[in-house]
This record gives C-alpha cells, structure tokens and sequence, in this order.
C-alpha cells in the first residue's frame, strides 16, 4: 500500500492506494497547519490513520504540496501555507516514519495522476491546468514528467498575458491568473453585476461586491443564462493561456482540471472553442484536445500516490 | 563527416562537420528555393558541394527549417518559405541519397548545438531564443529535445503578451514576435522617431517610415546614447516572453540569440535584468543565467548535423 497526500492551503487530503489506484482503500482529511513541525506531525498522523484504516504498512509516501518545491523535496516557499518556508518536509518525514518519501508541487502531483489515470490516460503528451483560486499546471512531454532545472516547470499561471495590465497580488502584471482564475471569474462577475447584469448572481451574493466565483459556479449549475454567458467569455482568458502553452510545448491532450470544472461542461466546451481558434497553423496542424479532468479534487493526492509507488518499482516511471 | 543545413526564408547554409563541430570542415551557401521539387535538387547540389569540399562523404544529413516540421520529417508549412507545404523533405532526400536523414525546426536544432557545444554547455535544463525578423525558441529538458507531440514545440514566438492587444500578421492578439522581434525594434524605433527621438538612426534611415530594426542595430554598435536607451525598452518586451518561459519550464539556462544579438551585450544585459525582475519566488527560488548565444548564425546547421551524428552513434542523444 502507498500513501499519497496533498497539502492545499486549508486541509490535507490523504489516501491509501493499493492495486487499484483510482478506488482509494481509505481517505482521511485534516486541517493544514501553518507550522513546520505542526505540518510534519500531522503528516505522521494521518499516515497512522490510513494504516489503522486499512490494516495494511504504508510503504512509500507522496506528497503535493500547494507551493514551490524543490527537487530535493525542500518546500520552498508557499503563497497558501504562510509560515512554512525551506521546509526540508521530504528530509523529515524520512527521519520520522524510515520509509520513501517523494515530494512534488501539487498540481505536478496530479498532472501524473490524469496523464496515467484520468483524462490523459493514452497520451505521452499531455498539459494539465488545475482552474482554482489560483491556476496550477504541469506537462507530461514523452511520457515523463516535466520538473524543470529545480523542480518549479508549471508555474505557468504566472506567464504574463497582459504586459500593460493589472497588477497581480505578486507584484506582476497582468499573469494568466489574474484574468482565468476562479478570482478571476469573480471578479468578472462583480464588473458584470456592477454594469447592470447578473441579477440572479447578484441577487444569491446578497451584494455586487460580495459575489465570487462560486456564486457565479452555482447559477450555472442552476442554468441561469447570464452566468453561462459569463462563463464563455471567462472561458477565453483561459483558452489564451491554454494556446500560450500550447505553441510552447505542443501538447496532444489538455486536461482542464480544479474547482472550476465541476461547474459542467458548458467551460471546457468553451475553452477548447477558443483554444482552437487561438493556436497557430490551421489546416496545417492537428487540433490539441481540450477535455475536462477525471479524477477530481483527489488528483493531487492520488499522483503523489503514484509517484512514490514508480519510485518503489510499480506503475509507469515519471522519469 | 556528417552535413548540416540550415534552410531559411532567404538563403541555405551547409556545413560539413568532423570530430570537432564548432569548426565545421567547410561551409556553403545557396539562395533558397520556393519550390519543392528545386528545395531538394538545392540540397542533392550542396551534398556534392561538401564533398568535394573535404573529400570525404556525408554520412547523414541533418536539415533545420525555419517552419513547422512533424516528426516524419515532413515540412508541414513555413511562413518563410511559401509555395512550399507538407512536404515530406525527409523520405524525398533518403529517396535521392540512401542515406539518414534528421529534419527539424531550425530553432531546435539552434537549440541542441547552443546546449550541446555553445552557451548552454554543461546545462540539462536550456530554453534558447532567437531574436530575428521573428522569434524562434527551442528548449532541452532533463538533457532531452522537447519536441511535443507533433515536433511543433517551441513556437513561444506566438505565445499572447498582450491579449487585447494589436493584432499580428498571423491574426492573434498580442504575441510576443510582435514586440520583441527586429520587427518590433524597428516599430518601436518608429514610434520613438515620430516622436522626435532618434535623430542619428532617422538620419540613416533617410525617413522615419523607413527605420527598420537594422538602422537601431547599427546606431547601437556605434554607442548613439538613444538607440542604447531604446534597446533596453526593446529588452522588457524581451524578458516578458523569457520570463513567461521561465515560468514555464524553469530552465537553468536562457540563451539569447538570433540575429539581434550581435549588436553587443547592451541588449543581454538588459534582458538579464528585466528578466531576474519579472520570474515569480524572490529568495527562494535560484535565477535562471541568461545569455548570449556563441555559435552565432551557424548554429541551426551546426545543431542538425550534431542531430543526424547522433541518430547513427555519434555525440549526446537528444531523446
């Protein structure tokens, strides 16, 4: 048995993976803790509780971790884990539990999990872009997971689409982010309403300024016109990063992944519309596929399974 | 030996190269032809010409194209060299020459001889940018070619900057060879002579309207203070692409080539610095080098002669 975690910015999801990666034998949450000790203890917990579960040895461990990690498995920093910097989390685990330890970036994490087992299954070739409060990428490119020199390829929500735009909460302007996150789609939904539009939207925030994304996500799921309109011209700010990453690195499937997704089909849809009106060569290229993630919020946890079970000799190598 | 070519817009380089590769055994040069039938009979013609040159045979032939090339070595299209589409140069050369034949982009084979013999030497992980009429970039991962699924990586030059920007020759909004090309040197140029700048670079143009990226390129060389200050403006809309790059892939090593180059470190220093400004993780991530390329404008034949060496044996392995 292996045990993937991701560690986002409000919990830890754990699961136990035996033979049959994509049905957990057991799945556990916790609460993240802001604190370098506190981060690793519970870790340590909750790799108790997946072997109490399941009555079996956890024999490797895999982490994501929503932030920068290196190829040493030194968290280096993290927007959404304020407080955990150069953490040497791989190092300690290792110390504490005596067993493998492999640890990646989240989205790196379940970029494998969809190009092995979900959405990408099939393709050595395959970009997966996580749409959640943030954007969070990753690349397989000839089967092998793309890391980059220190481990940090897939930042890619980062990439500037905007160089006169707006500031980012980073300092920089105008990335992808600002513009295709689920911030993004908030704000795009406060500017609608503030015009005039998005009644039903406006009506479930209670305010103009109280709307979020999620507000935006539930009238789609209800069918509201207004938000699915919405939802299409938001589907374009991400079908430009998404042709940025595709003249860059000539992916044959484009998993579309996070939070966002869950809203139906109606964004995919139009991201892949847009996408193939953006990417360059016409009748002279094959069109990418855009399609929508199949393994959920466990990705992340589940890649990072994956990841250490490769590295123990099972399953397809990232290398 | 083995022969190397560089087919471009306007003209065919060749190289004949031996043990040492930086120092190619000879060198021609023919005007390229926009017919298919005559592009081979250019290249069967320079095979002889090498031969001759060194009394020894081409083994192999390696071929970079400024265009779109499949991993069959077909020609799929090149804005460059038009009339000439889905050509499959491969088989029709092997088919007059029995013997192998690599063909890639020329910016990817730019890449492997600039990571293999020139700037990016010692480096694993190696994104190279070439700043011409256009951009072209090409990257080595984990000591590997990134070619993507369809061989069609690395067309960064066509990444969105600007998304509600003006529209370039291709029809999208906003890519990067728009700003950062010798094309966008010499709007930027034109736009700062309208203004009144740039008196040294409007006199040796004779107009403003007829200030091309060559007048700057000149004017630096010589020391004008405005035309250096207009090369570092020009520099940022260099390192928003480089740093979106960055981003990306995380190299180790950004090598910066292309014809605009030559006019002195003013342009890769500046381009340097933007850059360190513009990558995301202050502290805690290491700065990618970014530099000037050393092999100069050989560098595409050089590379695909490097590549057919090492599909029969000979050299680093780009796979």
């Amino acid at each position: 048995m292996h045990c993937g975690f991701d560690i986002g910015g409000t919990k830890v999801l754990g699961v136990a993976v035996t033979d049959d990666p994509v049905r957990p034998q057991a799945v556990r949450r916790r609460p993240t803790t802001y604190d370098a000790g506190a981060l690793v203890d519970t870790i340590v917990g909750m790799v108790a509780d997946l072997e109490h579960d399941t009555g079996q040895p956890c024999e490797g461990l895999g982490l994501g971790i929503a932030g920068i990690v290196d190829r040493q498995g030194t968290l280096r920093y993290s927007p959404n884990i304020p407080g955990v910097v150069d953490l040497p989390i791989r190092r300690l685990l290792v110390e504490a539990l005596e067993r493998p330890v492999v640890v990646e970036n989240d989205a790196t994490a379940a970029t494998w999990a969809e190009a092995t087992l979900g959405a990408g299954q099939g393709s050595d070739h395959v970009a997966f872009v996580a749409l959640g409060t943030g954007i969070g990428t990753g690349f397989v490119v000839d089967g092998r997971l793309l890391r980059g020199w220190n481990g940090f390829a897939g930042e890619s929500g980062h990439m500037t689409v905007d160089k006169d735009g707006p500031l980012h909460i980073t300092g920089a302007p105008g990335p992808w982010e600002y513009f295709a996150s689920g911030n993004g789609l908030g704000r795009m939904a406060r500017e609608a309403a503030a015009a005039g539009g998005l009644g039903a939207v406006r009506e479930a925030a209670g305010s103009v300024d109280a709307i979020r994304g999620e507000h935006v996500h539930h009238a789609v799921v209800e069918g509201d016109a207004e938000a699915l309109e919405l939802v299409r011209a938001f589907a374009r700010e991400v079908a430009v990063g998404v042709a940025n990453l595709v003249h860059v690195l000539d992916p044959e499937v484009v998993v579309i992944g996070g939070g966002l997704v869950e809203m139906g089909s109606v964004l995919v849809d139009a991201v892949r519309d847009h996408t193939h009106e953006l990417v360059l060569g016409g009748p002279h290229r094959p069109r990418p596929e855009v399609v929508g993630a199949r393994l959920g919020s466990r990705a992340g946890a589940l890649g990072s399974a994956l990841l250490v079970a490769a590295e123990l000799g099972g399953g397809p190598s990232p290398h």
